[in-house]
C-alpha cells in the first residue's frame, strides 16, 4: 500500500513500528526517526525481516527545515508523530510544506506553558485544507478510541447523547512502594493542576482531586478515580451534538498520592533550582535520578488497564445507557512488543488511525479529531490488533 | 568558684552557655571552644558582659593533641563535652592526659557502627580511678534527668522499683508539613532501628516501631508513642537494683512517620551515591539541603515537651507507682535562650551536672552514670534552672 514515516522512538513509538509489521499489507514500508539515531536502529534490528521494510533516520523534530529535508528524502505518504507533544507544530509546518498528511496522539503543549489545548492545532485547519492533506489528531487511546467509542455509540446506539464519563483505569502494579510511569513531572502535574469538566456549554473548574469516586471495574476491581481535565473534552464538547455534560475519571492508588504529597512536603518536586555543593540542582531533577528508570517497569508491571466510556442518552425516546471499554493486561502486551499496556494501548490506535489515513477511509483535507470520521473500520481494526472491547448495555453509572 | 571548658557551639552548647551565665557563683569562667571559632564567638557577643568571664578557642574534637594542648592553656577545673558523640573518646583521653574533669550528654558512638553503648566509655573506669578524676556520662535529659529522677524515686519512694517506663513527648509543631528536629539521618536511624527494652536481666528485640501506646500527656494532650532502644536502659538496667522491666517510648505523629517512610520508600534517604549529572551525590545530604534548616525551626515551634519516668514498685511491703516529669514550653525556652526546648531540656541539665562536679557534689574518682550519685541537690536546681518537675502518685499506667 505504501510507505509512513515515524517520528519518534520512545515505548509508544515502538508499539507502532510493532504493529505497522503486523500490518505490512498497508505499511510496505516505514522509516524511524529521532534525535537518537541509535534507538531507530536497534527497533530496525528488533523486527528486520518481517515484510514490512524498515529504514531509519536522525533527525531534530524541533527544526521544520530539517524534518522538510527528511520527508523530501524519505517520500511518506504519511507522518506518525509519536515524539514530544512540545513537537507537534514544527511536524505539522513540515507537512504542510511537504504536502503529505500527518497524524499525532496528544496535542501541542507549549513548552512554557504547560497548558494543552487543541487551539493551536486547530488553527491549521484552513492551510490543511488549502494544502488538500489531512491532519488526524489524538489518535491514541484517551484522547483517540474514547472519541472513537463515541462516534460509535452515536453511529449505532444513540439518536441523542446527553452524559459521557470516559473512565481510565491502570490497575497494574509494578512491585515498587513508588514509580512513575513515565516522566515524574507529568505524573505531579496530572495531580496537582486543577480539574475541569464540560456541563451545558461551559468549563467547570474543581479543585485539584477535588472529585473522587470509586469505581468496580471489570476484570480489575474497585479502584478510586478522580475527576481530571483531559483534552478530549474539548473536542467532544464541539463534535458530539446535543451533549450537556463529559468528565474525565482515572484512577490513582492512596499510596501513590500520599507518596506524591510527601515529596511535594518536603520540596523534592519543587523545579526551583537549590545550591548543593557549589552547583545548582533541580529537587525535581534530582528526584527523577533516584526512582526507578520508567522503562524498567515493563518486565514487572503486573494486571490490567481498563479504559472506556460510559454513555448516556436517548434511543427511539427512551432513556439508554451504553458501556464500551478494553481491558488489555500488562504482561501480554510485554510478552508481544516489549512494553506494558501504558504504551500498547497508545501505539495500537495509532497504527489503527494511520492506516485509517493510509488507506483513505479517514482521509479528507483538513485537521480533524478522530470523532470526525467513521468509526466502524477503526473498531474492527481494535479487535483485530489486540484491543478488543467489550460492550455492556446496563452498565453502573458513576454520581 | 571555678572555669570550665565547653567544646561545642552547637544548640545544646548554646543553652550550656546562657546557663552557666546565669550560675556565675559556680562558673566564673567559661571557655567556649570548637572547629569554627567563629560560632563561639558568637555566643561569647550575645552573653558578654555579666558576671561570667567567656573566653573562645578554636579546637578539632576529634585530635587529641589539639585538645590536650588546649585544655593545658585554658586549665579548666572540668571540660563539658557538648560536640558530637563521635568525639567522647578523643576528649576523654585528652582528660585523662591532663587530669581534668569530664562530662557529656550523649554516649559514644563509633563513626562506622552507629551502634551506641556505653561500653567503650565504661571500659576507661579504672583509668579514670587510677588519674583521680571524674567522668560524668550521659547528662541531658533522657539520659540525664531520667537517671536522676530514677535515684530519687529509688531513694525517697520505694524499697524495690520493679518497672520503669521513660516517656518522652514532643508535643511542639512548627507549621511546616515535614522538618527534622536535627540532622535527619539520626531520626530516620531512630525510627528505622530495631527497638529493645530490658526484661528479667535481659535485652528483648523489637521490630521497628513495632509496639505503639497511646497517651494522654499532662499539657500536651493524647499522643502516640513508640517504644524505641536508649541508652538509659543499659545503665539503669545495672544500677537500679531488683529493676525486672525497663522501657523507653517517644511519640511520634502519623504524618511525620509517613513522610519518612515514603522518603524510604523511594530511596532520598539512602547513603549509597547515586550518579548525578557527572556527580556522585548521596540521596540523604540532598533530601538535608533540601528540607528546612533544624536551625530555623526554634522560632516558629509552638507547644510543649513533656518527659519523665513512670515506676512501679513496693514500700513498706505494698505495691505503688510514681511518675515524675517536667513540662517545657517551645516558644518560653527561645524567648530565655534562643533556643526551642529540645535543646533547652538537654542545655540545662548539662549545666546542673557541670556544676555538680565543680562544686564537689558529684566528684569521685571514676567514671559514673548520673543515677550513681545523691539527686537531691540536682533536683532542687533543675526547679532552680528553668525546668521544674512535677509528681504523680497515681498516675495511668502504660500498658
Amino acid at each position: 500500500m505504501g510507505k509512513a514515516l515515524i517520528i519518534g522512538a520512545g515505548g509508544v513509538a515502538s508499539v507502532v513500528v510493532h504493529k505497522c509489521c503486523q500490518n505490512s499489507e498497508v505499511f510496505e514500508e516505514i522509516c524511524i526517526a529521532s534525535r537518537t539515531k541509535s534507538k531507530c536502529d536497534a527497533l530496525k534490528e528488533k523486527l528486520d525481516g518481517g515484510k514490512t521494510k524498515i529504514t531509519t533516520a536522525q533527525v531534530d523534530a524541533d527544526n521544520v527545515e530539517e524534518l522538510v529535508a527528511l520527508i523530501n528524502e524519505v517520500k511518506p505518504d504519511l507522518v506518525i508523530n509519536v515524539a514530544l507533544p512540545y513537537q507537534d507544530l514544527t511536524i505539522m509546518d513540515a507537512c504542510l510544506a511537504t504536502k503529505v498528511d500527518y497524524m499525532d496522539t496528544a496535542n501541542y503543549e507549549p513548552l512554557d506553558t504547560a497548558k494543552f489545548e487543541y487551539k493551536w492545532q486547530w488553527d491549521y485547519r484552513e492551510r490543511f485544507e488549502k494544502a488538500g492533506i489531512t491532519a488526524l489528531l489524538g489518535c491514541g487511546f484517551d484522547p483517540g478510541v474514547t472519541g472513537v467509542f463515541s462516534a460509535y455509540a452515536m453511529k449505532h446506539y444513540f439518536d441523542e447523547i446527553h452524559e459521557i464519563d470516559i473512565l481510565d483505569c491502570n490497575g497494574g502494579d509494578h512491585g515498587y512502594p513508588f514509580a512513575t510511569n513515565f516522566n515524574p513531572e507529568i505524573n505531579i502535574r496530572e495531580v496537582s493542576a486543577k480539574g475541569s469538566y464540560w456541563e451545558n456549554g461551559e468549563w467547570v473548574e474543581t479543585e485539584p482531586m477535588e472529585i473522587k469516586r470509586v469505581y468496580n471495574f471489570d476484570q480489575v476491581g474497585e479502584k478510586d478515580m478522580y475527576l481530571l481535565h483531559h483534552e478530549e473534552l474539548e473536542s467532544l464538547g464541539i463534535n458530539i451534538k446535543g451533549i450537556k455534560r463529559i468528565r474525565f475519571f482515572m484512577t490513582f492508588g492512596q499510596s501513590y498520592l500520599t507518596h506524591l504529597k510527601c515529596l511535594e512536603n518536603v520540596g523534592m518536586t519543587s523545579i526551583e533550582p537549590i545550591d548543593f555543593e557549589g552547583k545548582k540542582i533541580v529537587p525535581l531533577q534530582f528526584l527523577k535520578a533516584v526512582l526507578p528508570d520508567p522503562a524498567s517497569l515493563g518486565p514487572r508491571t503486573v494486571g490490567k488497564t481498563n479504559i472506556g466510556c460510559i454513555f448516556k442518552g436517548m434511543k427511539d425516546g427512551q432513556e439508554k445507557t451504553y458501556y464500551v471499554y478494553n481491558v488489555c493486561d500488562h504482561q501480554e502486551c510485554y510478552k508481544e512488543v516489549g512494553s506494558q499496556a501504558i504504551s500498547y494501548t497508545t501505539g495500537v490506535p495509532a497504527m489503527i488511525g494511520a492506516a485509517m489515513v493510509m488507506t483513505g477511509k479517514w482521509k479528507r483535507p483538513g485537521v480533524f479529531n478522530v470523532e470526525e470520521f467513521d468509526p466502524d473500520p477503526f473498531m474492527e481494526a481494535l479487535n483485530e490488533y489486540g484491543l478488543p472491547w467489550i460492550e455492556d448495555f446496563n452498565p453502573t453509572l458513576v454520581d
